[in-house]
Order: C-alpha cells, then sequence, then structure tokens
C-alpha cells in the first residue's frame, strides 16, 4: 500500500504542514496540491464540500504526492467509511467529547475484527493498491477534534483509545466553548493555557497534535510549542485576502 | 433596467477595478464579489468554466453590486447571445483582428434592427428588469481584445465599429505575437509600445481601454496612463500566491 | 448582521408567504426569488435537492431580498449545522415529537454557551454580515415540524423549549398519523381538529404557526385562521399544474 | 427502430401539442413528460440548458413516450450531431435564412452519402434501437427555424431544401425582425401576415409548420389555422405564472 | 401502482438477477438497463454514488422496465426515505444485525400506522403512479444485509421482523467477520456454511435471499442452492475486467 | 516540461494501446488509467462528455502515468485551445478533409509565430510543468481524423500540413463514406483498401497512423500492419459487453 506521508513525516519527528480545501472543484485542489503542502484537508464540516465533491477533490489531490485529509461533518459512521472509501488517507473528526464517541470514531474507521468498518474501497483501491485490505486499518491517520468543554474534561480517556493517531484542536470552537469570541491565532490567556494543556496531554500519550490556525507566523509558534501538524487558512481565505490586499492597494492614495 | 455600474464608472470617468474568475463554482464568485471588486470576469477561454460554471457564477455574482462580465471562449454568436441571455452585462471577446470579426462581435450582441441577437434573455430579464428588451443594447458593454499583429495594424478600423464600446489588452497573446514570452506587467520596451499604442488610439476614438495585470502595483501604473479598465490577478492565483507565501514563511529558517 | 425578513414580518404580526423549492437548480430559485414570495423553503426532505442544490438555490435567492428557509431531511445535527453554514435564515426540521428531539434540534442550531452549534458560517457571513457569530442565534427561525401522533400529544412540552421558535404544520404526515389519506388542504374534521390544536397551542405559547397548503385559497384560511407562515404549492407543482392546464385547453373539444 | 411519435401525429394529420424545456434538471423533464405532452423541447439556446442538461433531460423525458426534440444554439454541425447523438428525436435549429443554411443544417443531420453526419450515436442507439444507423435519416425530425427578414425573402428555396421536414416560427424574433415588440401571441398585422405567409408556403411546400405561443388559447387558435406543432409556454414560465397567481389571490384584498 | 418486476419473479419462484452500479453518471445506468438485468442496484454505501448522483441513475433506469434498488450507506431514516421518494422499488439497507435494526429499518419504510414513513414521494409518484400512497408498502422490497457475527447471532428474530422482505448477504464483511480475507465468490468452508446458514433461515422463514458474487458461474451456483436473487459484478469492475483482458490481449507474445 | 508518453513509445518505434473514455465521471477514468492503457482519449464527439466532464477525467488519468488524449467534437478553435489549456497531451479532430482544414487545426492548436493558440494553459501548467510555454508545441500531438471521400482524395496535402503528427483512422465514418455499413473491425475488400492507402501514405510521409478498433484481435493485427495507435473498444463497451456476457452465461440452459 502506498505509504501515508502523514506517517513517514511524524515518524522523523517533522511537522505536517497542511492546506484547507473548502471549495468543491478539482481544479481548486489540483492547484493548491502543487504548491507544496504536505497535506490538504477537505472540509466536510464547515466547508461548501459534499461527498461528489470531496470525491472530485480526493482525485485531484492523487495527481501529487501530497497526503488527502477528510473533516467529516459528523461522528456518522456512513460518512466516515465513504470518505475513506473514496481514498482519503486521514480523517478528522469534529467535536469528539468523550471516550464512547472516540470509540465510536475509531469502530468506523478500522476493519473487523478491531472495528465495524465495512469492505469495499472503491477509490481507495485504486489510489492505496492491491493491498488495502490489509494494511489500510496502519496507514490512515485518524484526528479527534478537541474542542469542547466535555473533552477537556475527558482528554485522558480520549486519548487512550486504541486507534486514535492524533488530535486536532478547532480554535474557534473551543474559543466558544470557554466562553470566548471564536477566531484562530487565539492570544486569550484561558484558550492558550486550554491549547496547551491539549498539546501537553497528547504528548504524554505519544500522540501528534494538530491545530487550526490564521496565519503562518502563528502555525509556527505552534510547531515551535510541539505540534506536529499546522493547518495554515484555506483555498477561500487566500482568495478573499488577496482580493483585499490588491483592492487595498491600488484603491490607496499615495501620500 | 438596472443600471451598469461600468458605464457609471465611465461616465464619471473613473477607472473600473477587475476581478477574475476562472473557478466554477458558486461560493467562489459569491466570495470575490463580496471583496468590492467594481466588476468581475468569468473566463469562459482560458478559465475552467463552461456555460453551466458561467451560469452559477452569474447568479453569485447577482447577489452583491458587483457588474457581471463575461469572457467568452471565441468569436462565436451562439456563445455570446447564451451568456448575456444569462446575465452578463459586459462581454470581452478574444482575438478580434480586423473590421469584420468586430463587426459580427457587435451584430451577435445587439438585437434587430442594429445586429442579430436573438430574443430570449431568460435569466438577463430577471437580472435586469422588465425593460431589458429596449435597453439592453446601451446598457452591456462590448470589449473586444487586442492582441495579435493583425489587430494592430487595424487597430483604428476595429476601433470605428460602431457598438464597439471598449478594447481589452491581453498582454500575454500580445507578448507572444510581438516575438515575446507570454507574460503580464510586461516592461519589454517592444510590448509596452504596442499597448501604449493600443491605449492611445482607444482614447482617440473615445473609448475607454482595459488590460490584464498580475498585480495592483502594475495595474495601477496602467490607471495613471489612463486604462480605465484593470484586472488584477484572479481567484486561482491568489490560491497559488497565498499558498506559496504561507509555505516560505513556515518554512523559512530563521536568521 | 442583515436582518431576518421574516421576523420583521412576525413583529408587524403580518402573516409571510412561503414559496417551495423541489428542484435543485439556480435558475428556478431565481425564477421564483422574483415573483415576490416572503420566503422560499428548498426542501431537502422530499424535494429533489441535496447539499449542492441547495446551497446552489441558496445563493440564487440571494439575489433578491426573500428570505431563505431549508427544510432538512431529518433531526440530523450535520445537515442543521451546515444549512445553516451555508446561510439559510430559516430551518425546519420534520418529525420533532417530543421534548428531546425538540432540545437536540435547538442545540444544533444554536451556538454555545446555549447550544453545541460548530462555529464556521462559510457562506453565512458572506449573507448575513461579519457579526454573523454574535447576532445569528437571535436571527434564524427555528421550525418545528408536528406531524405524529406523539407530537400532538407533547405540544406543550416541545413548544416550551427556549429558542424553538415556531411551528410548521405538516397535513400530509399529520392526516397519515391519525389514519385518514395524506393530502394538503384537509377538510376531515380529525384532521382539521388537530390542526386547529396546533394553532391554537402555538399561539397560546406566543410562537407563531405555519401550515404547508395545496391552493392560496385554502392558506387564505389559514392566515384568518392565524397561521403566520403559510406555504403556497410548489416549483413542481406549479410545472405540473401549468401543464394540465394548458392541455386541457387545447384538448377541450368546444361545445 | 422506435418510431417518433411527432412522424405518427402528422401522418395522421393532427398537431403536435409540445411543452418546453428551459431547466436543466432531469425531474422537470420527467414532471413535464409526464403530464401529456406529445413533445418536449429541450432549448439549449435561450435555455439555461447545455449539452451535460440536456443529455440528463433526453434521459428524463425516455422513461415516457413523450417524443424528445432539442433546440440547438446555433447552426452548428457540432451541436446538431451531438445531441442526435444523445437521442433527440427531432432538432430545431435558429435562424435559417437561406438555402446555404438549410442545406448546411440539413448535411450535419444526415448520414452519408446525402449527409455529413459523421457516425457514433451513442445514446440514440440506447433510445431508438439497433437499426438506428440505417433508420435514423428517416425518423428523426428536423425544424429550420423563420425569423429573420432574409428568410421571409429565401422561404421557398428553404423550404426546398431536400430532408427539411418543417418549419418553426418563432414570433419574438421575428417581431423585431419586423420592427415590432419582440412578443408571443402577436396580433399585430404585420407580424400576423408573415405568420400566415409562412404557414401557407409551408403547407404548399407539403412541410408542417410550427410556432411558439404563450397561452393555449393562442395556440388552439394556430392549429385552427393549420399549424401542426404548436409550442405552449415553458417550464419556467408555468413557475413564474403559477407563483404569481398564488401572490396575487393570497394579497387580494377582499371586497 | 406499476408492478414491482422482483415480487413477480419471486411469486413465479423465479430468481432475481441484478446488476450493481457505483458509476453516478446517467449513461452508465441507461446502457446496463438496456442488457436486460432484471434489476439494477445503485450502490450508495461503498459505490461513488450520492443522493444527487442516485436520482439521476434512478431516472436512467425507469426508461426500462428494469427494477431499480438503492443500497442506502447506512441505516439511517433520512437516507432510506429520500430514495423511496426518489423512486426506488427495492432497498438494501447495510448491517442489520439484530431485531432492533430491523425494526428501524422497515419503520422507516414503511408509511404509518405501521411504519413512520413521511409522506413526499416526490419521483416516486411519477414511476409508481397516482396510487403510490396506498400501494407503496407492499410493492416495494427491503433487504437486511447480513454481513456480522452479530447478526448471525440474531438471524432469526431478524427474520421475523414483519416488513423485511428479504435478506441479502455481503459476502466480503461476512468474510471478514469470520476471520476471513474479504472477497466475493468464496469457497472458505466457515464462510460457505454462513452463508448456507443464512439462506437455510430465510427459507425456513419464506423469504428470499440474495447474494453478491464476482462471476457469472458462481452466481449460478447460488441460484441452484436456493438463492433467489443473485448479484454479477459492477459497472466498474465490468471497465476493468474487460481493459484488462483486452490489454492482455495485445500484449501477449505469440507462443 | 513533463514528457508525453505517446512521442517516447514513437521514438522507440513502439506502438500506443489507447483506452476510450465516453462517460465523464472521475472514477472511470481513473479505473481505466489504473489497468495499463498507454494512453486514454476522452471522446467529446461521441461520447456523453462535455467540457466539464473532460476536465474531471484529465484530472483523473493525471494521477497515473498514462497520456491524456482528448478528441473534440469539431474543427473548432475554441474547442481546441480548451482542452489543451485544461491538460490535453493530444488532440484529435474529426473529419479533416483538405489542407484547409488542416493547417485551421494545426493553427489553433499552435503558439505563435507557427500558430494562433492563444496563451493561458491553465491546468496544462500545473500537469506539464512551468516550462509549458515553450515545450508545448512540440510536445502535444495532434491527429487528424481520415475518414472522408475528400480526406481520401487529399490525403497527401494533408499529411504533408506541418506540425500535424499523425493521423487517425475512424472505421465507421470511413465506411459510411465509402457506401459500407457503420462498423469497426471491417473485412470489407473496400474499407480495409482505404484503411491500408492510409496507413501506407502516413507511413510514407513519415508519421504515425491511428485506428479505432472493436477488439484487441484486430488491433493486434493493425499493429502488425504497421499502425502505431491502436484503440480498442471503450468504457461503455465494456459494461454493455462485460454485461450480456454474464447474463448469457447465468440463463444459458445446461445441455
Amino acid at each position: 500500500m502506498r505509504a501515508n506521508p502523514i506517517r513517514l513525516k511524524w515518524q522523523a519527528n517533522e511537522p505536517v504542514v497542511n492546506g484547507w480545501l473548502s471549495i468543491p472543484h478539482a481544479f481548486v485542489a489540483e492547484t493548491m496540491a502543487h504548491q507544496g503542502w504536505d497535506s490538504l484537508t477537505i472540509d466536510m464540516q464547515h466547508g461548501a464540500v459534499d461527498y461528489q465533491g470531496a470525491f472530485n477533490l480526493l482525485t485531484a489531490i492523487s495527481t501529487t504526492q501530497c497526503a488527502p485529509i477528510v473533516r467529516v461533518p459528523w461522528l456518522d459512521p456512513a460518512a466516515l467509511m465513504k470518505v475513506l472509501d473514496a481514498g482519503a488517507y486521514g480523517v478528522i473528526c469534529p467535536m469528539i467529547s468523550n471516550r464512547a464517541e472516540a470509540e465510536t470514531f475509531i469502530g468506523a474507521t478500522t476493519y473487523p475484527p478491531r472495528g465495524q468498518r465495512s469492505y469495499g474501497p472503491i477509490r481507495g483501491l485504486l489510489y492505496g493498491g492491491p493491498d488495502y485490505a490489509s494494511q489500510a486499518d496502519e496507514t490512515i491517520v485518524r484526528f479527534a477534534m478537541i474542542e469542547t468543554k466535555e473533552a477537556l474534561d475527558n482528554l485522558d480517556e480520549i486519548l487512550s483509545v486504541d486507534g486514535l493517531d492524533a488530535v486536532y484542536v478547532g480554535p474557534a470552537d473551543l474559543s466558544r466553548a470557554l466562553g470566548c469570541e471564536p477566531r484562530f491565532d487565539q492570544e486569550t490567556p484561558i484558550v492558550v493555557e486550554a491549547i496547551d494543556h491539549i498539546l501537553a496531554c497528547a504528548t504524554a500519550a505519544g500522540k501528534p497534535a494538530g491545530i487550526h490556525n490564521g496565519t503562518a507566523a502563528y502555525a509556527k509558534c505552534m510547531i515551535e510549542k510541539g505540534f506536529r501538524f499546522v493547518t495554515i487558512g484555506s483555498d477561500a481565505r487566500f482568495i478573499a485576502n488577496g482580493s483585499r490586499a490588491a483592492l487595498e492597494e491600488i484603491r490607496r492614495v499615495p501620500t
């Protein structure tokens, strides 16, 4: 089976720099995949992407060596199995708040006897190779999002679930859960402390931690802190930011 | 009929700052339209956009006051009529090289008795209003692209065609036509001279000139020269540039 | 945040006249939105619409001042959050039969600390405005469908759930639940009594009631009864009825 | 090969009552096809339909005995051949103004040795049957639209082209060509005379004439005049008209 | 209501030969439907098909007399109801492992008072006919997949659920559940015994059993054993197998 | 620029074995591309594929080393340029019958100064690499289809056009042009002679000849004759043939 670049990076103790896809057209994903991201995550939760869009984006990413990840909309076995069958090499599951949810997540993404994933990796076989059935469980990467108060309380039991490979911090939801405004690149102490706590617990459990960032500068700090998976911006944000910068420059009155 | 913001700008002798759409998903167009571009051009020639995509982008642009333009793939009456029926308020036609081509272009985009446009403005009526039939000819804007050697030779006869509202410089093709590398933001004297010549002729003919640019800085110079329609970058370029900038920053070794 | 026309109507004690969309093409929604409906509901339950279709319809509705509503297929947090993120200003949830279901519904559509909605209103921000995060909970409208026997039994506890803004009567399912044929514009006493009972309870609880109708005449009666949200027909029904009327007329033998 | 219901009607000297499709979703076409139209025309010229949409509509119509027709955007051999390959049993070609155009039209829709249609009826074979290659030329129906001044002048030479099966009057364009407002159901004498003239010439040439109408009442008059193919309204018009009627009724103040 | 060919075959004690669709384009489904399959199953679980794709495939199948079935991704009432509304005449539900799951499955696919299916058979009415509401429960066919260890233990209680029409064996998952490699056309004794056991129990309960096969030869044996519904291959497998056979033949060195 | 596998094969005097795509879904193309075809041709002429479909198929093919070719619907500069911009490495143009048509074909697919191709290789740059502008003319492969009587008469002048890389025989159209039934794998002497003649002339001109075949056996003979590009079957034919073979086997009565 084709190796997972994310696992190779982690084995080398290197951080994975991840791009974010919220627009369901293959040309966006292929353009992003050619810029040098280690992995790209297709956002089916908040992005404008459904299954058919995700399928096209997974195909487009596969024209490069970039690792394809999908964030599913919810802890839903059908969604998890369908994106893995479509060739995702990583899945991010939102709002995992306790051990039972973590176990459901891992069960749906792991073949029997350890889990309940149904067999039929229609595009996974093309992408991964003919030994997909026996290697998939150890190749794909499963991230649980830690973004609720309940999850903070249950962090250790979540991290103890066998098969859970990593955690991913959603700073906007985590902020809201802690009574703060939803935003990335947080400096608010209570949120920063929670983020540090998640990182510490994950590291103690021997599992890489990831985080969503607004800017490369903040992401760089997160890598220095110990995060091993950092997302920067998104396709739609690059479009909005690039537009705004161009318009500001052209409309700026010379001083 | 809803007024055309492009014509209003020109009547006020102000330049139109135009964005460029090459990705056929409504979310891209709506995101761009909300950033403050005066107009957005859907590129059916080199962009990854066909009719159905253009239809969705036109709808998305119409959620704002931004003016919707389409660059058609070619001087093809069917394509020109279909995008106008879909609600385009401007059309850019590639590679107009002589008077006959310019007349075909204007004929296909103007109703009888002056032209041969067929009646059936299916979405144009919704967007423009119930008096579309009588006002469309004077409301929409027609740009002929000047980008071949032949066009440079025939510039005055092209500009003399009644109903042609403006010209648009495609610097990449124009460069190639002049034996130079295809690129935007040209500094090569022979290309710069050609661009200046086009601007001068158009201005003399009382018709605004437009130009495609890579950067806001260059576009600003073009406005200062007298261009009244400047395009900066594109959705796909913002994605590529934004990605590259983020990746460079995060991978830069501190000095 | 852009005001919700539905709330404005209700504050003025006026009824909302709602159209219904079951065909997932932007041109249908934009055509409907231009006819003067106060709101349009995209039917993801029984209509031929999935997420990508709903996204395009929401965009198309946003070219006008018409309020965009989505009926989700089921009480599913993922579906509810995804349509709100896509810019719906109202959600109708089928088959709410008890307090627990009503609370799940409200929880999924309300941000913490009151609910569990995840933050990432990708198109909602464009449509609603930059203060979406703080205003959305109070701006969007949540309808629980009352259409099962169990719901009739639990009507008061459903209506008592904080954050539930309104109820919506599905006469076809309600008829079936009461042992009658599924149809709109019911005259069967047992169904009419149930409808009146729902209206009375909702009114007592200070919450507007809505109902699905086949004809404008019946809808008018419902407004007179006190309903504050009436749906008439649907895009597909207008097509079928218009066709049948035309064919009957042309094939009618003169007498 | 499956018989063409249009030819059967004409052989029985009965008029064909045709519906019009401008919305590219299969559900619209299937809904229309079940209402009893003799034929349905997919409008690729002014409708919001491109090839992929037309393909889906042709499939949907084929669930019934209704005859599938396509109006192509323009006299373009590629478009004509592609819709026939996709299973159209009739084609309407806009703006045929002289013999040469009529011959190009017939050449592109007829196999060698009489024409130049390329062989590869990918869906036509499924729909028509295994003898498609030998029977298609005599089965499909070709309508030339008569809607320009030039066409009125050249009517007899157009009608004399072998293989041209029928003519179709586009009243909106014809009106404009004659200096009148573009509309259906014309009463303006100069347009009515032109329509009568087209009908008379076609009848003299032994070829059925068709016409686009706004209402069933007008279409009925056209049948009485001798037209053998009448279109009434369209899917989008039924939606707009149905909406307006419902809204008028519900908002009408009782007197 | 249009009769269900599957029920007719079973009443005649004949086996149903079923084809499998994993590619969401109408042309694939229509091509398959014309080859003579008794029924075609659209695979929304492992196939590359989502709702909109399934809708198009159901339409395409309806151009023939072939019975349309959908395998849903999961035991999810929303998915079950939506595909029935879209005109499926059979549903296959994966991983039914006990009586409660079987009852949920039947409840979601049966109208009140026996079940909880919501009324609104948007395309089902077109396909099935105007008496859909009263006949659907007895016309559609519901298959529970038996493919887990738990299901083997609970086979009799599953089969005893009223309204469950048939069972379907998924040999790949069943193999994995029994500790074997996932594959079709099993010869491994433990799996063969389980398959025989399922068939025996179903037969004893008076309910037809179906099974997924790789080859026609194996499927033929299954019919001889007593299976009354056999699937052979799939669209994607025919493409892969046909390609490989062609490439092997052309690259074979002559001996 | 990424090398063109077709040119590499030809430089090694090896035949290219080409697969054929008529179904516009990425999963079909990716499945085909993984079976070992040297190249895959997307058929926009007779296949059910339009631009957006072709774009997705080109992306899917690019997940492998297989060379992507497009057959355009017609000799249309817009179509030719658009598929090259989308990353096609070969184009097949139907019905080239004389020198003028061949020159138009080459002009539209070659950059100035030799041709008139417009610059903007949006996806070609991603697939081909950053030196696309300077290398594309020599990298892509242009096939003229020889399939009319006129083309047979003008074969040498067609072959003499500089930039034309190869010819492709369409046996169905060629058969019809010669008064025979349209079919592949011809044995009719007059057609076989024409095919041999085309091959001889192309070989004499130093240009590879290609041909469309129904079976691998016939294609193998064509390679032995000297053809350097052979197509076998198509995705849709594999589906139809695979289905028929399975159904015949399972319904065959044992003897």
